[in-house]
């Protein structure tokens, strides 16, 4: 268990497992892409404990309230640091968060992406601090989104090596 | 004629020429933006066989149906690797796939993205393979798109020297 | 002051300060994040002189015209500049840009989003020049964007040294 994980537990947050995906669904991609110094993560959804998509779906404001939906951007986070860890083995590796880009399934006049997507924010700085947590963002409101989930980020973190 | 493209001959595969424009559209970027390692890849679209965009243009599930819409999808792939070619000379030069940022003209509510932006990633994998074809993706809906494509991805791959 | 601001100068364009928001509004995250020799830069809108966020307000083609949103663009690109300039010291420090993501605050059937992205675009051009101003772009309709403006943008540059 690495430093990261530690403060996740010290928080009272745990990580979901995998992604079950709905019958008949193939992502034919990976969660997150190592290149160099670089990982790549695509984008995530909120999960539940087991593993599935976590409700409510929908657009916000609509069938999904503010409170709702800056919920859903805090389970994105967890998502996203579930795949980081299996992928890097540790959230240690991760040196800097680079760009983090967020989307919102919103109803046409919905202007309140940032307060949304400071759910995944605060949960990143809260569990790297302000140096490794820093990150570059938009925040932006889109038609729709895979499965109704009315929360979708994607990201790119800096990473050292395993033996670090 | 490089591997990747020996490949995409015996998959009966063939890129289109660059992108022929409506009259009076100026489009003052770089399709390809090669700045170190990166090759950075702008938004792309369908294409067919003569360079112009291909039909059917509008919304997913409004004008252009879910079947149409993967085959856009496999289009832009084409249309990406044409770029792709011409700027580096070969794709061989590709040493491996970072991310893929797929658009779909979507109506609200729908949901299908993943299965749309499928059509380009299944090309890419049957092209590269699983390792350099490996990417991070995020496939959602927007309202709209440039001249009413139904697909736009944008893209950045890693490459290797033009003598390797 | 370097050699861009001296160009901006000539051009008679001036950099907006820091933006401010309306009361209430945490953004927790860096408008501009140097992580080793890449400067990413989070979504920017248009600003005013005095630093808040530009009129008009809404969707292009509702609230507002074609023409005022390729304005628009015009503002992001110079509050852009303005945080760049901010984060780096100089905008000389910036040895290429990389890619520029475009979003179009759209109603549904828009599709000149490239025309607007151009006023973005054309600036960074004429004040970097064909070489350094060089930019891979995607420019997409979005269904909304934060506090209503019409155009927001994000991007990359690469960075040389403070001291070269």
């Amino acid at each position: 268990m690495g430093h990261i994980e530690d403060r996740l537990t010290h928080l009272g947050l745990e990580l979901p497992p995998e992604i079950r995906l709905p019958p008949g669904v193939v992502l034919p991609f990976a969660f997150v892409n190592v290149r160099g110094d670089r990982a790549i993560v695509s984008g995530h959804g909120p999960q539940l404990a087991d593993g599935s998509l976590a409700p409510p779906f929908g657009q916000v404001e609509r069938e999904v309230s503010l409170e709702q939906a800056i919920h859903s951007a805090r389970l994105t986070a967890l998502s996203m640091l579930g795949s980081l860890q299996r992928e890097l083995g540790t959230l240690d590796r991760i040196t800097g968060w680079q760009r983090v880009f967020g989307m919102v399934n919103s109803v046409p006049g919905f202007d309140q992406q940032p307060a949304v997507i400071n759910g995944f924010s605060d949960l990143i700085l809260d569990a790297f601090g302000p140096e490794v947590g820093r990150h570059a963002r938009s925040a932006v409101g889109v038609a729709s989104l895979p499965f109704g989930i009315p929360v979708e980020v994607e990201a790119e973190v800096s990473i050292g090596s395993a033996s670090s």
